[in-house]
Formats: structure tokens, sequence, C-alpha cells
């Protein structure tokens, strides 16, 4: 096994009207004044925002609100959130909301702790401090509710650009998967494609993997597939909303990567870079590249592929468990196209070039160069 | 799935040589006096102890040692190393062993932030405060490195029970496959059915199970039983021993109880009283308690038990799963009769008298009863 340092010292507080306990949990970690970031109006008129709100005003925690935080979250509301706290003097960040509005409380909370400009973070500036985190995740996928990572869109340079420092992880999660249960059926398959790709990156990629993280990676694959199918029939299935919540926070809190040898995010490399440039929903870039990765990496791990193909479908060939994918997300109609994404050729032009240099800043751009980044989108057609 | 809270704040640091940086770790937690707990002599003849001790003296912190900690670890260890950290002043206690000599530390460290007797904790007073801690772990098994739990047993009173508590999480924990290389044969089979039992307890009494962690439970006693495989024949295979330990760890750091109803440690519980009362090593009475315990509660949980049967060994009947573990604990040559342990029936009747009182103290009496015990220890002749 390859050495690795592991810690992860988030809270994660599971189950039903946990979020009204949000203002004691911060009131624990001494939060005083707190900056509320969410997106849709919707947490609003479901009542959310108030519930959460109420908890913090009976702990006598001061708040202020930002809304607005789209999916592929930009670093302009981002700049603007940090002007806000830096104003009032937050001690914390709340999100209440999604990956996006998460990632956004992250970016947020070191922003507002440091003079410069916050996208500098995401061009290699390190992270030496953040107000603290807590969050309410209303829709599973990211991973970012137990993770020290953040991935922002800068609109006007097209970059989709991540950051990462123990800075980020948030104090307490709540998952309560009954707010999820609200998703929409779209956002519910995109998200099933978003674990799934989380999963499968270092899966692939990793030259040495022990067998008992490949086992894990697995069972939140098995666990995505069976839930998501669950889900479809019944959205109100909260055991299985549940399962979908925790395979999600479990794909990327950082157990799926240890003691592996180095390994890649190509998928999310090359989709960052289509939803930078057409904002597509993540998921469903991701629903679209990885099959046609998978095609065009599987000659470099064929012992792998084969694997997947046995544990996730219960087929002997490398190449029927890649088809096996790509047939479940035309099953659950999340996107296995390009034209389905309505991204034509002159944008695949542009999303090409554009990730070809964020293969250089990744430096990987020996194996994905301009032709390799070509030949996979030509197999997503 | 049920309502969870969990968090575990404990620093892994996973590889070769990392004993050696201990000092640094220490550093970056403040610690400036450290108490270094061990148990043989055999961690001096070998320079482990040195290596990290110097560590230590690099960084400045200074430190005063107690070795001796035998297994099954005792009150009156701790009581005298308590003594020494609060004349010391100790503000850490450093562990360089297996898992009773953490637990030991762990009783050490809370037991020097009190004024009371620190058994007053094993009677029920909640841990308030304690030491940071630290440890070098040099056997797999008991999962101490990655959780809140410490297992000591009064020699006075026969009592070997626990306590838990948030501050008793190791800040740091180190894990060399290499330094786990040496353990004996019979203490790494000893190690292999501790592992097992940590994760059967909850696997099979949890009425309500998401697959998620069955999944997990399940990964780690295939892995367990791999490694053990491998390393019976090769004790020097880094990669099985690394895949071994962190099997160890996963069992018992609380995310393989996540979610699920409530459960219980009966195999735990009556082992505690057979190693109380006759001193055999934990690993070797669980074993023998395992697959009778198994055959005598399978009725319970016809389904689990089936599922048991065929993710671990792909057997289709549940009575099948059962004896194939049996039948391997005899292949890798842990004890499974109580013959093999040299209990008598003398002995045996003060371990069921044990166990009873340990059941009324847990409140399980109602299916622990005196009878229930014999009758399990009945299947093990």
């Amino acid at each position: 096994m390859y050495p690795f340092s592991f810690q992860n010292p988030t809270r994660i507080e599971f189950g039903l009207d946990k979020e009204k306990e949000m203002g004691k949990y911060m009131h624990e970690y001494g939060a005083k004044k707190a900056l509320i970031i969410y997106g849709s109006e919707r947490v609003k008129q479901s009542g959310l925002f108030e519930d959460v709100a109420k908890s913090l005003r009976e702990q006598g925690i001061e708040y202020i609100e930002c809304g607005g935080v789209k999916s592929n979250p930009t670093i302009s509301k981002v700049r603007e959130a940090v002007a806000m706290a830096k104003a009032f003097g937050a001690d914390s960040v709340l999100s209440i909301g999604g990956g996006s509005c998460l990632d956004s409380a992250k970016a947020i909370a070191a922003g507002a702790c440091y003079d410069g400009d916050t996208w500098d973070f995401f061009k290699g500036t390190p992270v030496q401090k953040a107000l603290m985190i807590f969050d309410v995740i209303t829709l599973a996928a990211t991973g970012s509710e137990m993770n020290w990572g953040s991935v922002i869109t800068n609109e006007e340079t097209q970059q989709k650009y991540s950051i990462h420092s123990n800075h980020l992880f948030p104090k307490v999660s709540v998952i309560n998967p009954k707010l999820q249960a609200t998703v929409s059926r779209d956002y519910l398959v995109y998200s099933a494609a978003d674990i799934i790709a989380h999963s499968i990156e270092a899966y692939f990629t990793a030259e040495y993997r022990p067998e008992i993280i490949d086992f894990l990676v697995e069972s939140n694959i098995k666990t995505v597939i069976r839930t998501t199918e669950i889900l479809l029939n019944n959205p109100q299935d909260l055991n299985a909303r549940g399962e979908f919540a925790w395979a999600a926070t479990l794909a990327l809190n950082g157990l799926t990567h240890l003691g592996i040898s180095p390994y890649g995010f190509p998928n999310h490399m090359i989709e960052h870079s289509m939803s930078a440039i057409s904002d597509v929903p993540h998921g469903a870039g991701l629903s679209v590249i990885m099959p046609a990765w998978m095609q065009w990496y599987q000659s470099q791990r064929p012992a792998q592929f084969k694997r997947f193909a046995k544990e996730i479908f219960g087929l002997d060939k490398a190449e029927d468990g890649i088809f096996a994918l790509k047939a479940w997300f035309d099953k659950i109609d999340t996107p296995t196209r390009l034209e389905q994404l309505g991204i034509d050729n002159k944008t695949l032009a542009e999303i090409v070039e554009n990730a070809a240099q964020t293969a250089i800043r990744a430096k990987v751009e020996k194996t994905y160069t301009k032709e390799a980044i070509e030949a996979i989108f030509a197999l997503a057609k």
C-alpha cells in the first residue's frame, strides 16, 4: 500500500429534522455572526430557510443572507458574498442548498479571511484561514459536505477550477434525506452520474489499488444504481434516499483514495470544460463523457475494467461493463451523447481547447492532448 | 435509515517510517511533556522505542516512560501510570504498542485529568477531559487507533469494562505495516478473529441495516480472510499487512455502525468475562465464542445469516456460513473449542456468572440469562 495521511474532522448530523438543530450546532462551535448562502428561492417557499434561521435566532446567532447561487457556481457571486461577509464581520458561513451552494460557501469562507481577490486561491494561492463552515445539504452528489474541496467557475475567463484546503472542511453538515426528496427527476439522475464519476476516476486510473479500497468504491456504485432505481419509482423512499446520500458522501470524503498509487480526475477535468463553456449540468456532462472515456481508456487497465464489469454488472467482459453502464444511463434518462446536451461542433471546439489548457495546468498534457480529448469526444457522438 | 451523528477527528499517518515523524506530529499539536507507555521490552530491543523517542527529543518534547502493559490491560498498571503522569505534569500520552497499550494510554489520559480513581470512569463517571493521545500501533486488531473507546480489566473485581468518550480519540495514530510484520503467528490469527468479531456484532444484531453498511462490513471480513492467508504464508507481505491493518481500523471506527437500528456486542460481552477470569487472549476467546453464538442466534436473523454465507463464502445456506467460519478458524489455527483454551467446568461456571452480571449492567439480561449463556457455551464444547 502507498503511504497516506488521512484526517476528516467534519461532523455529520444525519436524520429527519436535524436542520432544526443547526443553531445549536453552530453555538457549540462558538458561531455568533453568520452569512447564510442559498440558491433558489424554493428554500424560502418550502419553509426550510425559516426552520434553520429560527434555530439560529434561538441561539442568539445574528445572520445576513445572500441568495441566488446557481449550479456551476460563479466567482462573481462568491465575490459579492465575500464583500457582504466582511462588512458584516461574519465568523461563519452557513450553506442551505446543494453542492454548488456549499462550494460557494467554502470559497466565501476563505475569501472573507483574505485581503486579495478570492479567485487568487483558484490560481494557486494557498488558503491560510477560513470562517467556520456549516451546511444543510439539500442535494446529494458532490460530497462537498464531508470534504475539503470547492469547485468554482470564473465566468469571465471560462475557467472552472478547484481548491483544496484543510480549512475548508465543514464543521457540521446536516443530511436530512427528507429534504432531498424534492429534488427533480433530472437532478436525481445527474447526481447518480456524478457520484459514479467520483467513484470511477481513481478506480480506473490508479495502477495499484488495495482490494479493500476497490470494495468500498464498488459498494458506492452498487448502492447508487440500486437506490436510483428505487427513487425513480418512489421519490419518497427515505431509506433509499438516505443510502443514496451516504454513498455520495463516502464517494468523495477521502476514504476511497487511501493507500492507492497516483491517480487522476480526467472525466471531471474534461467535464469542467463542458460546463464552464456551455453551462450544462455537471452530472449530465459526466454521463456523456464517462462511457466515452472508459472506451478510450480501457486498454490501459484491462484487469480493472474486467473487475468493474464483474462486480457491478455480473458480466465477464470488460467492454460489456462499459456498455452496461451506458445502457443504464440511457435507462435512467441521463444523457450519453453530446447532441443531447445541445453542444454543436463550434462549441465543442472551444471545449476541447479549454480542456487542453486545463490539462496543462493539471500537468497531464502528455496524455490529454487536444487530439486525445477530441478522440474521447468522438466516442460520445 | 436511522439518524446518526458521526465525527472521527483522528489523523492517521500510514506508511513506512512514519513513526520517526511522531515528534513532529506531537509538536504540531503543542505537546511538550509526554508519558510514553509501552508493553513488552521488545519495543526497546527492536530499536522502535528509540526511533520514536529520538523524534520527540528533536522537537524538544520531554518524556518519561512506563513499560510492562500486558494484554488484557489492568487498572493497576493504569493507576501507576496516572500517578507518574500527574507527578511529571504530562500534557500527552504516547502509546508504542498494540491495542492493550493504547487502551491503557486512553485510560491514563483521562485519569491524569481527574482527581478521583480512574476506575470511576468504568463504573459510569463521564470523562470530561483528557491529555492528548498519540500512538504508534504495532498490532492491528482492536481499532483503538481510530476510535473513542478503551477496555480495561479490574483484576481485583474481575471486571473487564469499557469507556467511550469524544476526549479519547487519538490525535495522531501511526500505522506502519512493517512494524506489524513481527507479530507472532498466534497473535495474527487472534487479531483476525477480533476484527471479524468487531464486524459481525452489529451485522447480525441490528434488525434494520442499509445495504451500503453491510457492504462495508463484508469488505472488512473478506479482506481479513484474504490477507490472513497471505500473511500466514509470508509475514513480510507489506501490502497484505497494510490491508489487514486498515480493515482492523475500519471495522471499529464508527463507519460500520451508521444508520442502523440498535445493536449489541454479545460476543464481546461474553468474551470479556472469559478473559477477565481466565486471562485468555481476547481474540482466542472470540474465535471460540463466535461460531457458538452464531449457531445459537441465527434463527433470529435468518436472512442476514443467509446473506453472510453467500457474500463471505459463496454458500447458499445460512448454517453453512457459520460452519465455514468455524472451519476457517480451525484452518488458521485459532481456537474454536473451550478445551483448547484450558477452561474447565469450574472456571466456566465463574465465567457464566460474570457474564450474567455484565449482561445486567448492559441491560440485556432478558436475552442473556445465565441459561442462555450456558447454552451458548455448550455449543463451544
